[in-house]
């Protein structure tokens, strides 16, 4: 039996992109129309939802439905959206397009910028959180999860990575030190995904464990792809400005390995994740397509 | 027998002072310099620390002890310096002062203080939901909290006010208007940390109803008083630029009832506040205290 990850992908990013727009509904009713207006422009610019759709996967991997944890999948989608608007800021790495288009201060402006991603980050930990009284087993690991969330999407995570990011540029750094900023700045926010929908279905300790071995390798060889994407796409096919990255003088993986070196490296660091799935019979089979899929996909 | 609000003050805010302290330091052991350096300047710049100690009164006057609420305390205050650095920058206010010193942007730079802004109010929830684990009945009533929070603060609130609050500029804006307007941007997040200590201390239903009265009344007072001080203070006593408000177009409370009105209004608004507090008996002394303090204090 092969697994129909296409089907399996567009259903799941179906499911997202009508929980997405149903959350922004409800927000919408209490908040000014030009925020209202900037969350849907970022939000429903038709991303891949990799966050979610992990968050999903893993539920189901242990057992879980995808209601239970489509808010939180929501959630990570919300931060992750959130960190795109922020990272491409004039004052940050001053991108004019993503996803595909303008970016959110070109349209909306710097302040309203800033806003929405504030927004945004905000609302993700409400999110996450309003199903807390739908079972009283649920505060647990729903308080568990927003912790994890914000560790990965705080000082020592993503706004850390960032920051370590904009002063190395220009500099050269080694492999470890680039790993270790990845893992900030993206790594990290993958694994929560992925451990998210895991708790939130149920795992046992020893499940959340292999799932936390393959969400770790998952976020890593997502970089590296990234760096690779980043020299051999195309704008059309990237949906953000290619070569960006190396003409604002980051250091990437392709740098110190090269491109070919780069992608085995990839490859290598997924298959010891997929190996991680293996107690998990079947029901680990999206996981495993995803991991190929993150490690093969062109943009 | 008077309550000693000075001395109450002090400790609380003491407290404050050095849990917020501790928490840098643990977010400094896996966090750039730089942004740790920032996360300091803004947070340890010596705030009245209003929302973390009307959290611990709060929770006090339900028979609570301020541990039982001191890590909320310091997330509300992580918000609260969050707002003010994003409020603050270029795009938006533009300001250059703010608690007597220059504003975050204008010692690390535009990028670092979104970035700072960005970590403090994502740590926020995570310092939150620290003692989460510390008696298994503590995640429902930290996740309630952890959600009022954000809801505070997000799109429909702080976030929402503050674009209500651009848009709103050199235009004029009638009464109710203007209370809802800061209601988003100020009141909600003084309300939750009221909530919030009342429910950390184990406050009933009824008690919780009281204590949301007294919040609601406060978080207008308080913004009201705040309008006449932009008019009446100097720079030295209020820490930012004195009458930058007006001179940036806004509407205030002064505008529309006048200086001595506004003053009245502050304090029939507190006084029913105060009365709601009544069946909370003397345990409420500091919130009655604090209460009158928002009105009366000149900075």
């Amino acid at each position: 039996m092969t697994f129909d990850l296409d089907a399996y992908l567009d259903s799941r990013r179906q499911l997202v992109d009508q929980a997405l727009a149903q959350r922004l509904e409800t927000i919408a009713q209490s908040t000014p129309e030009t925020l209202v207006s900037s969350m849907r422009y970022s939000l429903l610019a038709g991303g891949k939802r990799l966050r979610p759709i992990l968050c999903l996967a893993a539920c189901e991997a242990v057992g879980g439905t995808p209601e239970d944890a489509i808010d939180v999948a929501c959630a990570l989608e919300m931060i992750h959206t959130y960190s795109l608007i922020h990272d491409d800021l004039p004052s940050m790495d001053n991108d004019d397009f993503r996803r595909g288009r303008p970016t959110s201060h070109k349209v909306y402006g710097e302040a309203v910028a800033i806003l929405t991603g504030d927004a945004l980050l905000t609302e993700s930990f409400r999110v996450a959180l309003e199903s807390r009284h739908r079972d009283p087993r649920r505060a647990a690991p729903l308080a568990d999860t927003v912790f994890e969330m914000a560790s990965a999407a705080g000082a020592a995570g993503m706004v850390g990575g960032q920051v370590i990011d904009i002063e190395a540029t220009g500099k050269r750094i080694d492999l470890p030190h680039l790993e270790r900023l990845h893992h900030g700045k993206t790594g990290e926010l993958l694994l929560v995904s992925v451990r998210a929908g895991g708790r939130l279905g149920g795992a046992q300790p020893a499940e959340l464990d292999r799932l936390s071995r393959y969400g770790r390798s998952l976020g890593l060889a997502f970089q590296i792809i990234d760096d690779v994407l980043d020299v051999t796409a195309d704008l059309a096919t990237l949906g953000k400005d290619p070569g960006s990255d190396r003409e604002a003088g980051k250091t990437t993986f392709v740098d110190l390995l090269g491109i070919e070196a780069a992608r085995t490296r990839a490859r290598e660091v997924m298959a010891s994740g997929i190996a991680a799935l293996e107690p998990l019979g079947e029901r680990a089979e999206a996981l495993r397509a995803l991991a190929r899929f993150t490690v093969e996909r062109d943009r």
